[in-house]
């Protein structure tokens, strides 16, 4: 079993490292605070004599070498970056928790036979970079780091840019890697776990997910001389689509969910008419048929409702993957382990995106989930107890080891 | 009759402080632009033999002086801050037309027996520091100007330290001076002049305006894994409210408008549902009892909103004033220098607010209005006619110069 006390130690002083403004943490990805959470984590994987590999996306690798260097290695890992409100456990967990494996490892000085590699994904959060799990999936190839380099944040400064600035752009290339399986351990992100009361969520699917950033033009003009019937408001333009992706996702609950998270209006002034609004729907579900059918009735909608107020309207999708089946053996180590060490747990569908979902694109992957309270994250009230943390760290060592070899 | 031609130039010499995206303007109030618009004016007026008197607030007051130097002086000016994404025209023709009067009569060697003062008010526009209005607000006893100099932009910088730092904070008294009359030039900014094909527009009133600052709460969190039924989306609430803005303002038609053109999503990332929303409410009529019945019915609908989604609301008043009806003896005597020259003429209440609407509590106050191309106004495409801007200016020139006497 993991040392349950050292996890949680590392995890609180992970947390020192941009701290948030309630508790949480603003690590976002590609800042400094993101360059000193790397450096921390290096300090602790070669402390536990591991070698560290980084490539070109930024990704880092860190290696425990097993008994058959040439035996495909078993990958584990999630991310450091974290939401500009964020909680001290999302990502973070499943790269300290893959850490702890190797320590544990070293203490009980077991050798498995296949090398072991704790990773930490560059911009899974696609916050800053949309869109989320970047570097994963170049890794994958669905996006190729040319792309992935132009990426802008807000202020207009290209991933590839910022990545280099930072100091953290390695030399390997990226996907050259072959892993002979992916564990990731994350929390749920949601409320399943915590409401039925299991201490384990064994992940066989993921929902797939659409992001639309949709720009409606209309006209600025000044708020008090401008009469009704002349008036292009862009703002009520987009309030009227943020009711249709309500009414959408709604009509195919609890199957889909789907929301804005990021709207931003121009020239933003009180007293002026908004000319353009900028905003992202994000719609998810488990079914692809479903994810179809929301963007054909957004598309269509937003379209029906600009023409009637005359204002312009551009929709580009800015990301999205299809619903995830995880790797059948990989998903029954999960089980396996869980049982062995008497957890109760349950099958999840994971509701959020995750490295581990582009990483099934290329070789067998599986997640294990532990609860969260109140099913809250992306806020940095986010929180997990030590005794959850713990339980998903073992399952986590269980499997890792189990298909490792010892 | 004015120089048109040397008014126009000054116009584009200003416009080149401070250059927009889009061919207009961003000279926002307190920046070093508004620092070197002020430096450009004050020049000009030094030329013109004028003596420059500067108040607490930054409000800068050029004197030509008159035969009877203790005789109440006429004032005339507007404002030379602009939008973010303004026009060249919006307060820097009132300012500079004002100017042009002064060298108008230096060339003509005419003496008036008042002496005439050209005035550029602090912070017109709002957008940087809200309410609008707010240095002649404070010259007329609205606001204490401790209370102006605590005013926050968006990044917390106070009115007051900002005023000190572009080195435009005098010594004078606020409010001290007493005015026999004030006139203000402004572009029409609506569509009423254009459209009747009149070259003047007569103020008579002004309509009231109503600012309703509204601050909605939900809960941040993932919009991935996050059941609908359990989601407070702050941004949802919004959407509800906005729709409502609408159709109260819509209901007073055309005696009223409404909209809002500043909206805050936080923490504004695509995956995460927003937990909170602050947003600028903007209703207008030249009906008091119109504005009281949007206020109510905006208080109580968006609570209603809220309420049944569970999220919080709080509404705060950050700006607002009555309707405005203008002095007859002023409004006349715009009115007979329109009809003395010969130009085309009709009565207007003015769509947005202006420092005549503040100045008319302490002093008789008139404006005059000028026609702008497809009523086009907070926005950099925003245009006049150099013919325009000469009329205007013209009556405004005959209205002060017959209040000033010779
Ligand atoms: N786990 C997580 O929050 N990932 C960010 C990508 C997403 O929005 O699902
Ligand atoms: N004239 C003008 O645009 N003033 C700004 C204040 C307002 O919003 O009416």
């Amino acid at each position: 079993k993991i040392d349950g006390a050292r996890l949680w130690d590392s995890l609180m002083e992970m947390a020192k490292i941009g701290p948030g403004v309630a508790g949480g943490n603003n690590r976002q990805t590609l800042t400094d605070e993101d360059g000193e959470g790397r450096a921390l984590f290096q300090s602790w994987c070669e402390a536990a004599s591991c070698t560290m590999g980084l490539d070109q996306m930024g990704n880092m690798f860190a290696r425990r070498e097993g008994t058959d260097p040439d035996a495909l290695p078993v990958y584990v890992g999630s991310h450091l970056d974290t939401q500009p409100t964020g909680g001290k456990y999302d990502g973070v967990l499943g790269v300290l928790g893959g850490l702890e494996i190797l320590r544990t490892l070293n203490d009980l000085n077991i050798k498995t036979k296949r090398p072991i590699i704790v990773t930490n994904f560059t911009n899974e959060e696609g916050t800053r970079y949309a869109p989320a799990m970047l570097s994963s999936g170049v890794f994958a190839g669905i996006h190729t780091q040319d792309w992935a380099y132009e990426r802008e944040d807000a202020d207009g400064k290209e991933f590839g840019d910022e990545l280099k600035r930072i100091g953290w752009r390695g030399d390997e290339e990226v996907g050259a890697r072959k892993m002979h399986a992916f564990f990731e351990l994350h929390i749920e992100q949601g409320p399943i776990l915590e409401a039925e009361n299991k201490e384990i969520g064994v992940v066989t699917h993921g929902q797939g997910l659409s992001w639309t950033q949709i720009t409606i033009t209309g006209k600025d003009s000044h708020t008090g001389s401008t009469p009704m019937p002349m008036r292009k408001n862009a703002g009520l333009g987009m309030a009227k689509v943020l009711e249709l992706v309500d009414e959408i996702a709604w009509s195919h609950a609890p199957h889909a969910v789907g929301a804005a998270g990021h709207i931003d209006v121009y020239p933003n002034s009180r007293n002026v008419i908004p000319g353009k609004v900028v905003f992202t729907v994000d719609f998810r579900s488990p079914d692809l048929m479903v994810i179809k059918d929301m963007e054909r009735r957004l598309t269509t909608g937003a379209q029906v409702i600009c023409d009637e107020m005359g204002l312009g309207i551009k929709l580009e999708k800015v990301g999205g993957f299809d619903p995830v089946t995880f790797d059948e053996g990989c998903v029954t180590a999960v089980r396996n382990a869980a049982e062995r060490l008497g957890y109760s747990h349950m099958n999840l569908i994971s509701g959020a995106g995750h490295d581990a979902c582009w990483i099934n694109r290329v070789a067998p992957t599986a997640m294990v989930m532990c609860p969260c309270v109140d099913g809250l994250s992306h806020n940095e009230a986010e929180e997990i107890s030590p005794e959850w943390a713990e339980a998903g760290t073992n399952v986590l060592f269980h499997a890792v080891v189990e298909t490792a070899e010892i």
